[in-house]
C-alpha cells in the first residue's frame, strides 16, 4: 500500500483548493463551497492508501469505486482526477463549457465517472449494484460514495441503506459530507453528527463519526472502515462548507456561487502558496478478475399455438431460458417476482435474482451499478411502479445504462385491482428516453424473442407484460427485431389498418374476424416495437388504408397513437386513437376493456364509422 | 367519549371477519389475509373510542383521519364502514365488481375513503399533510394511517417519517401490523419488532410495541398515543397474516388469494357464530371549524413590457401577491424555493409555507393531504426532480387531488449545470394525467395569470417554468384562459405556422423578425396551453399555412408536437417538431439551443427548407 505522507496530503489538499476555486470562478458557475467541505475526506481516500485504482485501465475489474453521489462537488471530483495526472490544468479551466468533457455534474464523457449524477439520493444505490456485484463476482474491491448532507433526505438512502444492511455489503463504503448548510439554508440537523449516527446505526451499519478536516482523523477512519465485517460503513463527517476560505466559510447564500475575481484572488492568499508539481500516488488494486462464465446454447422455445400463455409468464421463461446464452444476467425483483414471474429465474439462478423489496428507487440505481461493472440487469416490478424510479431511469439514460425494465400488469387489462395497480402512462414515459427502446409483446413467442433482443441491445430498454393469460398467434421459428413490426392481415382491399399491442393487438384480430365476415377487410398490425418504429410498414398501410386505428390499453398521451402520428406525420394520414379516455376502475377486464371503448367491439364499431 | 364493551368489540371483530372472508370470496379476488391480521386493530381503533367522526358528515373538518396506507386491505376498510352503518351487507358482496364503488383498492368513489391508496407507501405522505394542516388549521383531530410491514421498505416511508418528526406532528398516528409476510414470502426484518422500533424510533417518533390481536393492548395504546407530545407515534403491532382462518394462517403463499367457497365454510365455522345486528359506535368530533380567511383583492401586476423576469420568478411573485385572493394557498417547496422562487411566498406567509427538503414523495403525499382537507397547494421543485414523485403524482389523480405542481429550471435552456438537471420529460408525464392541465408560460404576465388560472381551476395542474429571463410580451390586462393559446404574429399570406411556449416561444419571435426581412411570413403561436389544447386555433392556422413546425425544450416524445399532431389529426397537415435530439450537456443556454436545434437560427433554417 502506497500512502503519501502527512505533509504530502496537504499540500495535495491545498493544491485541490485552488483548482476548485479557479476553476470555478473562471467557468462563472458551479459548486466551489460544497466541493470544499470534502478535500480532506477525499484526498485522503484517494491518496492516503486506502483507494485501489488502475489510472489506466479505468474499467479494470477490481479497480475501487467511487461515486460522487453529491455530483454538485465536480469541482472536486475532476480536481482529484487532476491530482492523479488524468486531467490537465488547462482541461479543469474548460469546466461546465460546451466543448469540455468536464460538465457542470459528473457524466460519462468523463472517463472516470463511474455513473451519471447531480439527482440526489442515487449514488448510493448505484454503489450498492456495485458492491452487490463485486460479492458476486467474488472482487475484493470496495465501493466509496460520497454523499451530501441534504440529500439524506431522499427516501432513496434509506432504500439503499437498508438493503445495503441486508445483504451484509461490507465491502461498501459511505462518506458523509456534513457540511451543515443545503441550497436554501440549514439542513434538518445541522451539525448534529449525534442525529446521522443514530439513524444510520439503526438500520446495522457501522458508522465512525470524525472532523473531516482532519486528515489523521480522515485516515483512521478509512483503515477502520476497511476492517469491517459483515457491515457497511458510514463514516459521518463534521465539515464546513466553503473551508479554507473566510469570505464563504459556513455562510448561508453561498450554494453554487462562484467567486468573483477580485475575492478570488484573496482567497488563493488565504489558500497559500501551492506547489503544481506535487502529484496524487494510487496504489494499484490487486489484479483479481471475475471467473468467465462461456456462454452456452439457450434450450429451444416450447409452445404451443392457440395455447394460452401470460406474456409475465413467458417473460419469467425467457429469463431462465436465455440465460446459458447471456451468462450476463441478473434479475432484480421488488418483491413481485410471483407476478413479474422474474421467479421463474430466482429458483434456477438464485445466486443472480437479487430481491430488492418493495423499494423501487434503490432497484433502479442498483440496476445501473450492476449495468456498469458489466451484468445485464433485468429489473421488474409491475408497470404502474415503475414510475416509482422514474428520476432513476432517467438519470440512466446519462450513464449510459445497458439496462432492461419488465414493467407487468400493464393498462386497464388487469381488472379487478383498480387503477392503482393499472400501469398507464409508462409507454410515454419509457419513449422519452434518449435512444430508449420499447417493447410491447402479445403472446408468449414474441416475448421471448423480445427478451433475447433487449438482451442482445445495449441501451435502455423497457418491455411490457400483460396479467392475463393470451393466445400463441406466433411460430417458435418467427423473429421480432427491434424496430419491426408484423402484419397480421392483409389483403389489396383492406379499408382500415388497425395497430394494436399487447393485449389490444388480439382484440384487432377477434374484430377483423368480425368484420371479415361482413366483408369488411381490415390490416392488422402488431405494434410489438413501440420505440423505435417501423416507420415504412407504417406508411406502406397508410398508403393502402388511407385512415389508421391505433387501439391501446394506455392513456392516450405519448402512447402508441402519438407515436404513430410521429412516424406518419408526412403522410397525411388521419390517425384515430382508441386508448384509456375514462377515469378507470375495478372490474373484470371484457368489462374494462369495453368501458374504454378499446375492445374488440370497440373496434369494430370504429371501424363501421370510418368506412361510412 | 363513547366506548364500546371488551365483547362488543369482540362480536365485531368476528363479524368483520366474516365480512372480509364472505366479500372476498364472492368476488373472487381480493386481499383476505391481509385484512385479517388488521381486524382488531382497525376495531380497537374506530369503535374503541379513540376515534372521533360524524358519520354524516364525512366532511367535517374536525373528522379525525383514517388512511389505509396498505389499500390492499380494503375488505377490512369497507368492513369497518359496514360495522358503523354506512355500508350494507349487500353492497359488500358487491366488492371489485363493476357497478361498484367498493374498489379493488380503496378510491375516492366510496365517499368514506379520504385517499385512494394501493401503491404501497405513500399513506403517511398523506397523513402528514393532513397533520400540518391540522396544526395550521388549529384543529385538535388526529390523523391515522394503517401501515403494512411490506411497504416500510419503500423510502418514501422513511421521508415521512422523518418530516413528521420534524414538524412535531403529535396528532399524526401510524399503526404498524407487522404480518410478517409480503406478497412473495417473508418481509425484510419478518417479526422482529424490535427492528421497526429502533429505526423508528432513532428519527424521532414515540414508539409502541404491542400484540396487535390483544384488544386490551391494542385499545392502551390509542389511549397512550393520544398522550404523546410534539412526537408522533407508531403502533407497531405483531400480527398474523390470515388471523382466524387456520388454513391461511402465517402461511406464505395466501397474500391475494381468496378462499374457495368449500373452504370458506371451514373458516367460517372457525370464526363462529356472529350477530349481523351489532352496530359499531362511532365518537362524535369536537364541532371545531377552522378560521374562515376571507378572500381579498390582490394587488395589480407591474411589469414593464419589454423588462427581463423569469418565469420562476413571476411565479414566486404570483403566489404572494395572489394569496390574499386565495387564502386556501399554501407551498410546499423541496429545499430549493431560491430557484423556483416559492421564497417569496415563504418571506410573506412563512406559516403557510412548507419546506419539504430534498424528499419529492412525501412532498407531493403531504400536498395531496392539504388538498384533500381544502387547501390548494402549489408544489415547487425542479421540472427535472417531479420525476421522484410520478407515481404520488399518478396516485393523486385517482383522489381528486387538487393540487398545482410548478416544476422550475425546465429544458436544455437552463445551461452549463448539465443534463441531471433538465427536466426533458416532464411534458410528457404530465400530460398523461386523466383531466391533467399542463401550462408552460413564456413571460412574467403569463406566468401570473396563469398562475391565477391553476388556483381557479379544480383538479391538477403542472405549470413549467423556466431558469433564464424571457423579456415581458403581453400586456397586463391580456388574459390566458386554460385551453387558450396565443397567435401572435399571423398575416394571410403566412407560410408556415410555428408554435412555441417557453423559451422557444422568444426563439419564433425572433426567427419571425430575421424571415419577415426577406418577406418569409410565418405564424407564430405561443401555446401555454399544452393540456388541454387549442385545437380550433390550431385547425385555422393549420387550413392557411399547410404546415405547422413545433419548437420545444423537451425530448421530442410525449411533448409539444405529439400534442400538436393529435389535436390535428384529421386536419391532414404535416406537423413538423424541432425538439431535443441529441443528448444533451452542459454549456451556455445559447450553445445548447443551437446544438438541439430549437434556436432561432434553426426555426429559420427549417422555414427556409419547408418552403422550398
Amino acid at each position: 500500500m502506497e500512502q503519501q505522507t502527512r505533509p504530502e496530503l496537504e499540500k495535495i489538499a491545498r493544491l485541490i483548493r485552488y483548482y476548485i476555486l479557479t476553476m470555478t470562478t473562471s467557468a462563472g458557475s458551479g459548486h466551489p463551497t460544497s466541493s470544499l467541505s470534502a478535500v480532506e475526506l477525499m484526498a485522503g481516500l484517494l491518496f492516503g492508501g486506502s483507494f485501489r485504482y488502475d489510472l489506466d485501465q479505468p474499467g479494470h475489474p477490481n479497480n475501487d469505486r467511487l461515486i460522487f453521489s453529491k455530483g454538485h462537488a465536480s469541482p472536486l471530483f475532476y480536481s482529484l482526477w487532476a491530482l492523479a495526472g488524468k486531467v490537465t490544468e488547462h482541461d479543469l479551466l474548460t469546466y461546465r463549457r460546451f466543448e469540455s468533457r468536464l460538465e457542470g455534474h459528473p457524466t460519462v464523457s468523463f472517463p472516470y465517472t463511474e455513473a451519471a449524477t447531480g439527482s440526489l439520493g442515487q449514488g448510493l444505490a448505484i454503489g450498492v449494484g456495485m458492491a452487490l456485484n463485486a460479492k458476486l463476482d467474488k472482487l475484493s474491491h470496495r465501493t466509496y460514495v460520497l454523499l451530501g448532507d441534504s440529500e439524506m433526505t431522499e427516501g432513496s438512502q434509506w432504500e439503499s441503506i437498508q438493503i445495503a444492511a441486508h445483504y451484509q455489503l461490507d465491502n461498501l463504503i459511505g462518506v458523509l459530507d456534513v457540511n451543515r448548510l443545503g441550497q436554501r439554508g440549514a439542513t434538518m440537523y445541522g451539525h448534529d453528527l449525534e442525529a446521522y449516527g443514530q439513524r444510520i446505526s439503526a438500520f446495522g451499519w457501522k458508522t465512525i463519526t470524525i472532523d473531516g478536516h482532519n486528515l489523521d482523523e480522515v485516515l483512521t477512519a478509512y483503515g477502520e472502515a476497511m476492517e469491517s465485517v459483515y457491515r457497511p460503513v458510514m463514516i459521518i463527517a463534521r465539515t464546513v462548507k466553503g473551508k479554507g476560505v473566510s469570505q464563504v466559510e459556513d455562510q448561508n447564500g453561498w450554494h453554487g456561487k462562484t467567486l468573483e475575481k477580485d475575492d478570488l484572488l484573496k482567497a488563493l492568499g488565504e489558500i497559500g502558496d501551492v506547489d503544481k508539481r506535487v502529484q496524487g500516488v494510487i496504489t494499484r488494486p490487486e489484479d483479481k478478475r471475475p471467473v468467465e462464465i462461456s456462454p452456452a446454447e439457450a434450450q429451444p422455445l416450447q409452445y404451443e399455438r392457440g395455447s394460452s400463455v401470460s406474456t409475465r409468464n413467458a417473460y419469467g421463461n425467457a429469463l431462465r431460458r436465455l440465460y446459458p446464452a447471456f451468462p450476463a444476467i441478473v434479475s432484480l425483483d421488488g418483491e413481485v417476482s410471483n407476478s413479474t414471474m422474474a421467479e421463474y429465474f430466482r429458483n434456477d439462478h438464485p445466486d443472480r435474482f437479487f430481491e430488492m423489496y418493495v423499494a423501487e428507487q434503490n432497484m433502479a440505481g442498483a440496476a445501473l451499478g450492476f449495468a456498469c461493472r458489466g451484468k445485464i440487469p433485468f429489473v421488474s416490478t409491475f408497470a404502474a411502479f415503475m414510475s416509482r424510479a422514474y428520476d432513476q431511469i432517467r438519470m440512466s439514460q446519462y450513464s449510459d445504462g445497458n439496462i432492461k425494465f419488465v414493467g407487468s400488469h400493464a393498462g386497464v387489462s388487469i381488472g379487478q385491482d383498480g387503477p392503482s395497480q393499472m400501469g398507464l402512462e409508462d409507454i410515454a414515459f419509457f419513449r422519452t428516453i434518449h435512444k430508449g427502446v420499447v417493447l410491447y409483446p402479445c403472446d408468449a413467442v414474441s416475448t421471448e424473442k423480445i427478451v433475447e433482443a433487449a438482451a442482445v441491445h445495449r441501451g435502455l430498454v423497457y418491455i411490457r407484460t400483460t396479467r392475463g393469460g393470451t393466445p400463441v398467434i406466433y411460430d417458435q421459428e418467427e423473429n421480432f427485431p427491434i424496430g419491426g413490426c408484423k402484419v397480421l392481415r392483409q389483403s389489396a382491399e383492406d379499408r382500415v389498418t388497425v395497430v394494436g399491442a399487447g393485449v389490444t393487438l388480439h382484440e384487432a384480430l377477434a374484430a377483423y374476424d368480425e368484420l371479415s365476415r361482413e366483408n369488411i377487410l381490415i390490416r392488422v398490425i402488431d405494434l410489438y416495437s413501440i420505440k423505435p418504429l417501423d416507420e415504412e410498414t407504417l406508411r406502406e398501410a397508410a398508403q393502402v388504408t388511407d385512415v389508421m386505428l391505433v387501439v391501446e390499453d394506455h392513456y392516450p398521451e405519448g402512447g402508441m397513437a402519438e407515436a404513430v402520428r410521429t412516424a406518419l406525420w408526412e403522410a397525411r394520414v388521419p390517425v384515430v386513437s382508441l386508448a384509456v379516455r375514462r377515469k378507470p376502475k375495478s372490474g373484470t377486464p371484457e368489462e374494462l376493456l369495453n368501458f374504454e371503448e378499446i375492445s374488440r367491439g370497440a373496434i369494430v364499431a370504429r371501424v363501421r364509422k370510418l368506412i361510412e
